[in-house]
């Protein structure tokens, strides 16, 4: 308990008044000197040391095993989290320093809720990780795998800062957990990458709600001319999933409440169309289908079916040649496999994601294995492909960071020992059911295992009810936790922020 | 009270079960069909109607007359917070829709708050803005003032999104507010504006945050020399007013305190070091001055007298030709007229401020004010230029609103109509007193009217407290009033936040 450790250490430091004796010094006398005198101070800057970093080489048969875990997702995260570091050094490696709590990433773009309160830094989830001798946490894409030598090539992630280079390295492993996910397909289509938003990552929802909160500031300007306005004012929304679904219920849960309140002047012309080529929300049944639509169609929101073929800047054309004008586009169909997971030339499942066998290993190599989005049953074991859900990310992070414990305490954590070792039972999925969010305090739950299997689905605002507290008890920090109650309890009773900063 | 009556609405909300009228629409149907369909639905977004905003020409006699206000600061939001929207309407210019919250932004920068808790978008200030339908807020700049025909132009602004063009428009006002605030000084050194970040805007915190953790993780990549690491996690803070001592000391929190548990393997090398040319917080009377230096020193604060004559993408040297290596360069050295108030052809005040008179009005132009950072008093005044703080922006806006308030009142609103009026008292400035914080439970409070004035000055625990809750209650809305709360409970129990979004 992370929490209770501050507050003992907090209300121990207000006693503590004496300074430790490092910091110390004759300071009245060091500001009154000439500035020459802090240049000894600073020398330190001027000795080029040689790099001490350890651990990096191949672990000895002395030292912990490692750990090396690509991606910070649903998979990599629960595994991270679940992995005995008494057993194992981590070392884990992604370009973001956090998991995002993907299921209320939508709620984050109309200020619902703080971006913070989705977001969930690595430390928090495993603190060993900044901690221990061994463990690490690398803001670094990995650029390639040398399976023979058991070791990987990475390079430093540091997008949005300019006049940084990026820094390549080597990271021995004696296990490898291919955890980096997906990303959004686009059908080809170019104009989806340049002008459309995603909604997988928090910037994502960064980005949506500063273009948002533009398009609203200048449609009031004046000049503008009625059908400007509305383009600005138009949000269209690719992809009739879960994601698509919740994005436009929040927003138009938005638009009905804040933006006729703070937003008057231009209140008549915001709107929210939904594109989406079959039918929304599939993985549902018919009854909680078409109660999603009806939901949907009162809170204002459009229901277009079509096929986008291609992407302006101002504008969507469908594939019969309607054109659709919009202010924010977002889209949201799907993924597919990663340009990394392509590069790498192992045996793939249907699909093109990495194959895995019912031990989530990646069989063609030793101590590799794949979880999350990026991977799938090969076909010769006979299993379906599972779909991209958190869920199934999740389980699959679980049942690995046992296995590898069950594997590391029988002895078979180092690279290469592990060829005759007993891996327990293989990994089965079980589908927990399926939620999503439709605003206005309506939501959809449906508990069964598929579409034909018995049990309880249903919809309406005990549903909502159950989202939100399913989401509640599922969200991993206790700090997330509160942020998320305390961001529902203001939005309520105070609106939705709509400064953009 | 807005909460209260978002409680009523929202009580109300869950018996309205029916959806309004014109909503509802046969939805099965209307996604069974094909999507040509929907080309009718969307055709409104061919037609272009005439623009048909009203009220931007110059007001008639029976409109309510209007008051421009350039920017949204202490002194505007002050101002327009005040301002009685019976008599007036309000037209709000700013590339920002929100105030800052200046003195707690510093606290942003390292998680202990929140950066939406000390933003206060205007339409929360001031409601009328988002309601009434004369009133307005542009996002845009003032790009120039006909001072003779009552008018200003201004450029939408959409810095951070491409491919928005720019729109000029004008504004006919009745009285114009001039409360744009100063620009930071970098005394003529290019690589400052080029290298170093400010800390006056939302933007700024943030900017400082990301490098700030990019760098911590940069520094713990494999490879990277000791003295590298020592460069990447030197923050070097330019400027030992309020802003630049409450910044190092909310650092120095923040390495002892988070940094050394959650980044354990690179605490040994993060240190912050303050430069000033001249006396640290030089507006407080030497026994807090000594005791502050004290403070900082103790909490591993460097402090540097010097100055900069250059700034590198990595160091920056001193007058002395001392270089100082950094990876986060804090610039915070007072701040000089903007490039908007240089252009302007009137008179100046000492320091090339709007010259104005002890009434807060440009005495050569009719109906025009001017408040804040940005003005000055002339020198036929006989007065002292005003220092640039909050507390002088905010009471000159409130007096001004006043004054309006009163000049409104007597059949003054329209323009050229207030020639003979009765202004009432001259602006006269009391000064209620200095604090700033230091970090580690510490700040300084004094409540003198000046150095040699007799009254309360003190420093320690208590000032803190003090500190703390005073600005607790100048925090506008009660919304970020609660959030600022929370955050420094949540800072207390859980440690600040450490996800890089």
């Amino acid at each position: 308990m992370p929490w209770l450790r501050n507050l003992i250490r907090l209300s121990t430091a207000f006693a503590k008044q004496s300074p430790s004796p490092p910091l110390r010094r004759g300071v009245e006398a060091m500001l009154r000197s000439n500035p020459a005198m802090f240049t000894q101070s600073l020398r330190h800057f001027g000795t080029d040391a040689v790099n001490r970093r350890p651990g990096l080489e191949p672990t000895k048969g002395d030292e912990k095993p490692r750990v090396v875990v690509l991606g910070t997702g649903w998979a990599g995260c629960r595994l991270i989290k679940d992995i005995d570091t008494k057993i194992y050094d981590i070392i884990c490696v992604s370009p973001r320093n956090h998991m995002v709590f993907t299921p209320l990433l939508a709620s984050t773009c109309v200020g619902t809720l703080e971006f913070r309160s989705v977001a969930e830094p690595i430390g928090r989830i495993q603190p060993a990780i900044s901690r221990e001798p061994g463990s690490y946490f690398f803001l670094a894409n990995c650029t390639g795998v040398d399976f023979e030598n058991h070791q990987i090539n990475c390079q430093t992630f540091s997008e949005g800062v300019d006049a940084i280079d990026h820094w390549n390295f080597k990271i021995a492993y004696d296990k490898l957990v291919i955890a980096s996910g997906a990303q959004a397909s686009t059908f080809g289509i170019e104009g989806a990458k340049k002008h459309a938003t995603f909604l997988r990552e928090v910037h994502h929802a960064q980005e949506i709600r500063r273009k948002l909160l533009l398009n609203l500031m200048l449609s009031d300007v004046p000049g503008v001319s009625d059908e400007e306005k509305r383009r600005l004012l138009h949000c269209v929304v690719v992809g009739g999933g879960p994601t698509g679904v919740e994005f436009s219920g929040e927003l138009s849960d938005f638009i009905q409440r804040d933006v006729h309140q703070r937003y008057a002047h231009v209140k008549d012309y915001i709107h929210v169309t939904l594109v989406e080529a079959n039918e929304i929300l599939s993985s549902f049944d018919d009854r909680l289908r078409t109660y999603a639509i009806k939901q949907l169609t009162k809170s204002g929101v459009r229901l277009v079916r079509g096929i986008v073929k291609d992407v302006q800047p101002d504008k969507i054309i469908l594939s019969d040649d309607t054109t659709i004008p919009y202010g924010v586009l977002v889209w949201s169909t799907g993924v597919g496999p990663s340009p990394f997971v392509q590069s790498l030339e192992i045996p793939k499942s249907p699909g093109g994601r990495i194959g895995i066998d019912e031990w989530l290993r990646v069989p063609s190599v030793q101590d590799v294995f794949a979880i999350g989005d990026c991977s799938g049953f090969l076909e010769s074991t006979g299993r379906p492909v599972l779909p991209a859900l958190a869920q199934v990310a999740e389980r699959q992070g679980k049942y690995l960071a046992q296995l590898l414990n069950h594997v590391g305490k029988a002895g078979g954590g180092h690279a290469n020992a592990a060829k005759d070792a007993d891996f327990g039972n293989p990994f089965v999925y079980r589908h927990l059911g399926s939620m999503a969010t439709l605003g206005r305090y309506k939501a959809l739950v449906d508990l069964r295992q598929s579409k034909e299997a018995k049990g309880l689905s249903m919809a309406g605002f005990v549903s909502w009810f159950i989202w939100r507290s399913a989401y509640l008890t599922r969200v991993i920090s206790w700090r997330n936790r509160f942020y998320v109650a305390i961001n529902w309890f203001t939005t309520l009773i105070f609106g939705r922020d709509i400064s953009r900063i």
